[in-house]
């Protein structure tokens, strides 16, 4: 039942990427928008005629601008209200969410994105995956809203130790994945995100996160979930995003009474 | 920039396929639950831990397990209320759209499916693809469902002649791409199949369609439309079908008033 497809090379791009779990898959991309080495990581947006601009860090596919499904999944598939709402995005580079939830009256909307890394994404967002994230980056801050570009850990410390609280905190930040792997100071760095986001979550919050539907991904994020000091609950929806082609779940997570 | 990716060969089964627009993709398939040849196509159904049962007909994708996003799309996306409606489906072999629209208390679905081809799919998906089928096939009749399998282009001229019609004909028969394609008869089938669909159609009525979102397909088909002798408009959905691994557009159309 073998047989070796027909693989196209010398290409001037190449097409193939593999999924998290290591599928390979034939992207129809037909130019280079933007390419770019930070001192931390390859910057790549690729133009596909299927998915629009879409943008790869270190060869690891991020979003497309074909991808709102994943923007909603991120916000609870249209059952919240976020008008007068205080929200808060961990994460969110290309700005998908800030521009859905600006669009939805809320409060105010803070953005936490990890410095260094991030603000040359954020400035090729801006140019160049338009399609996400709109005219949200043309300026970081407005009347309802801050992008701060800084490591999101010790600001989420200070929220903690000032009481401040959220109605909606979103982690758009790590993958549920990385969670696996401790990082250099022993600590797990998404744990530690998990326990402080739902430190500065109100009681009758909402909480978001996701990563790959594959490799027990979402068993090992339930196990964890279990083992949180104070109980929560979950909803979980499994969905396609369009440029991913794997199988994605998103978690939302809320404060048991 | 053009790398070898790392293909898997030797293995009992073959995990690529190419979309309609000839990419590849791997897939996860870990066993063949069914595999017959009718005397017109290969019939596979392989499993996938993602994306569960998956049918393929001469190798090519149909549906799987996963991807109910497909049955919403072809019914209206929630938009229509199915209560005491009189409903046509063409073909449908995988019993999904059959399946949906049972749960919505109809006056009665009439399913057409092609006789010969697809008496051993409807078989097939019966005992091995019941994530999309259900129970919907366990009988052909119900009180208010009947499926017939023959074809479908007597049948829906015998329904034109005696003025027959229907609240909603869905088309589940002909992806748009094969309405390209002129048949031995030199008669557009699939023009046909559109022409007889909108003639049983209620004036107040609704028509869906589907096809790959990419080879100029839309605009084809948009120009079809265009040509009709009376006047139609149209609803135009792009959506990613889980096991897809291409964007695929769906077609609401009704009768301009």
């Amino acid at each position: 039942l073998s047989r070796l497809p027909f693989l196209k090379r010398g290409m001037r791009l190449d097409p193939y990427i593999t999924t998290t779990s290591e599928q390979i898959v034939e992207y129809d991309f037909d130019r280079v928008v933007y390419e770019e080495n930070s001192p931390y990581q390859n910057i790549k947006i690729l133009h596909s005629p299927q998915y629009g601009n879409l943008l790869l860090l270190d060869d690891d596919q991020n979003l497309a601008e074909s991808d709102v499904a994943y923007t909603y999944a991120m916000t609870g598939n249209g059952r919240e209200d976020f008008t007068d709402k205080d929200v808060l995005i961990l994460g969110g580079g290309d700005g998908g969410i800030l521009y859905h939830l600006l669009q939805q009256s809320p409060k105010f909307v803070t953005m936490l994105e990890i410095s260094f890394l991030y603000q040359m994404v954020i400035d090729a967002a801006t140019k160049y995956l338009r399609g996400i994230c709109h005219d949200c980056f043309d300026s970081l801050s407005g009347d309802n809203y801050l992008v701060r570009v800084e490591d999101c850990v010790p600001v989420l410390e200070q929220y903690a130790r000032d009481g401040r609280t959220f109605d909606y905190v979103i982690n758009d930040l790590t993958d549920i994945p990385i969670s696996q792997e401790p990082t250099d100071d022993h600590l797990d760095l998404p744990q530690k995100i998990l326990d402080l986001s739902l430190k500065v979550l109100k009681t009758s919050g909402k909480y978001w996160t996701h990563g790959a539907n594959t490799n027990d991904v979402p068993q090992k994020f339930e196990e964890q979930l279990k083992q949180l000091p104070k109980p929560v609950d979950f909803l979980k929806e499994v969905i396609a995003i369009p440029s991913y082609h794997e199988l994605w779940v998103f978690y939302t997570i809320w404060k048991k009474s």
